[in-house]
């Protein structure tokens, strides 16, 4: 039994710094490294890969939608053969990157208001798996479990991986309660441990609303800035060990 | 006996319309294709590759400059680790849509002020130099023909070529008469033509000095926009032919 | 009876150029000048500021998303106080350039998506209407006829102008036929010029099924991009004329 | 005897925060509030426009150059045409939220490169200085002491503020010594407070090769990132009030 812990990473931007890669890439074993369009820039992504390749951690792409402003967490009303060329860019450069450290791109996972729109929206499910499978077959595309971008991606015949959140409580129908909502996250860190075991053990969570519900577990999100969530995570890796899962990289 | 045209090409952005790449690119056979940093975006860079392939014109990166409101035109005080940045960057992303159309980037121009920098400074010209290097050794770095961008590229053992310009003047060495002059330009098309051929066929051209120099001659920078333009590029294809010179690309 | 006819300058950036702008301001009235979002940059606005003064025509601030990409056409999901602090900061950039010119902001109209948002969510329509307000309260608001934009400035206080199209259908309640739908235009010039005239003279439109509404006609909506819009500006100014009502600015 | 502390604010932009503008407000006397080009946005600018009124410091524009990458700290070859321009759409911008707060601009600082282009290029030096005359000439124009900003902004008949360095150390002509040099900084606090104190009150300097110059002491530019940085200030208003001078605003 296994499981992959993932991060965003290379998040700064320009004189802007932000989050806290050093601290947390070695508790993870797959990166997702942004890519210019809602943060990051070509110094940070240098940067990303060479610390993502020197801590063996899976690299990622992370794209997102153009708005640096908004970090690619604002809705946009884009296109869906403007998404395909988004995120066909953003996966070239990070290329880039990979190509001049030998090193490549083992995953994608959209980011932002991108996940989200991949998520609900079919066309641009689509268009984010056609993108992925035209620049390379052979790359993992990550998405958030039970949703149309992971059936999409199958449909295409693209590896997929599906994300669960160890913090986050989830709808009866397998949808993440928004963040809208005062019950979105669990504040509890045994109670968030539960189930994250019980998601990976059983691909099964409990509903909100105390419904047992399935879901894929093969990757789970994590996040890297503040002390409690290095100190989360690595609970979350102890926990994990104890039980005999095997943590490592898609 | 060859000689290669090249042109600049898929410089359109989001709403903006810019050039007639349609019109010019039956008469050349090298596209630099800009890569969104100073033109084109993800839409327009899609769109150009596939106008290239199908026109059978070798496939070019034309990097530049951050700096979309000035067109790339306006130096900027970037290190050198930056500049092989936005190179790679830049390449990466460019490659990204050659992948998706299964060509591949032949070339690499740098564009307006980088191109200017890297003729000029040794560590910018070395900083681009490297970038294309260690992202793909066969790629041919193409640079004003008696300048550091074209020497550092040889030292490092890329493949160069080497590019003259048919309507612009040049000083005694070597070096083109700034635009800021009143005699940069040669305006007479006979003139031109003459000039065309003399660097062709002799790897020489007579500076505005009347002084003879040596240059190399791999390629002819042409432009597209404007209907003398097409008209000065049909005549000057139709003066090498005449000669015995072979178009084609780099 | 009077009428005043709007169209969008000031929409070229950097080396892109964008309508013709000298063409079309003869035959206005009101200029809604681009503010650097999603069109328009400083060199442009100061240019187009002077040639309003010179040409006599209201200036207007055109405030857009920050999109420049997508001309500002692409619905963004941005919060009403970021909507709010994004139109103040337009229209104190174009205020500048009405300060060194000694003119002033007459009139503001939303540009793209932020003018169809504007109509249709109350909150936004609120926050644009707050931002004219708290900027300077003289100023006239311009928003599509009969939408929340409109109402909701005139409850705050704002003096408003209700903008009609000539060459474009409406629906039983008074919104516009999507451009999505194949009868969104009117392309017979005499049927629009009938339309303008019904709305001027009588602030009513027969909708797409037939129906006759009310409506408020302020403002025309026109464009300068195309001969044939030059041409079908001069026959409404022309049609106006005959009618006997009065073409000036807001 | 009287003396400003100026500090930068206002340069977080999006998700990006940066500085603590809430930590080394209630210690400073004007503010220099970023403006959007180089750091900042249309939200940071209202809140920081807020801040500055709430603490009653003097409000600044600090304008810079188009490159948030670079946080405006790379030179560009920009025409002084083009700087007016850039300056007047940035001081409009600020006040715009000037406008909506019952404030008003007090003084404009140019920002990195754009304040080191104008000490050392005069027809920079006067883009910069007309632009802000134009645009309300009651405001101060604040630049380094003894350069062409201060004295090309006189010739056109504003008020200027000379600005000093508690803690950079002066080249023998009145110039800061370059920070690429070993002994840009004075890292003594002790030896800092005795430079400052020379400065405000005998309008003298003595520089890094023990010549003592002339130079004018209207504000002393302060820092407020990092714990020592709100020391250091600390430390300078003790010793200022200790010596009777009086600390207020332009």
């Amino acid at each position: 039994m296994q499981i992959d812990l993932n991060c965003d990473l290379g998040e700064a931007f320009g004189n802007y710094s932000f989050g806290g890669d050093n601290d947390i890439i070695p508790l993870i074993t797959s990166a997702n490294i942004a890519c210019g369009f809602h943060a990051g820039d070509e110094n940070v992504m240098n940067e990303t890969i060479q610390l993502a390749k020197e801590n063996n951690v899976g690299i990622g792409a992370h794209p997102g939608l153009p708005d640096l402003q908004g970090f690619g967490r604002r809705k946009m009303d884009i296109k869906p053969k403007e998404i395909y060329n988004l995120v066909v860019y953003q996966l070239g450069a990070l290329n880039g990157f990979c190509k001049i450290h030998g090193a490549r791109i083992n995953h994608v996972k959209p980011h932002g208001a991108l996940y989200n729109m991949g998520a609900k929206n079919k066309e641009i499910a689509q268009a984010i798996a056609q993108a992925v499978y035209d620049f390379d077959k052979s790359v993992v595309l990550v998405g958030l479990s039970n949703t149309l971008l992971i059936s999409e991606a199958e449909a295409l015949g693209l590896r997929t991986a599906s994300e669960v959140f160890a913090d986050r409580r989830y709808e009866d129908d397998g949808q993440l309660v928004s963040r809208q909502e005062s019950d979105a996250t669990i504040t509890n860190t045994d109670e968030a441990l539960q189930q994250v075991l019980k998601m990976v053990t059983e691909n099964k969570v409990v509903s909100k609303n105390g419904k047992e519900i399935d879901l894929q577990a093969d990757t789970i999100c994590v996040h890297g800035d503040g002390a409690h969530a290095l100190d989360f995570v690595t609970q979350i890796r102890k926990k994990l060990t104890k039980e005999g899962i095997d943590i490592q990289s898609l």
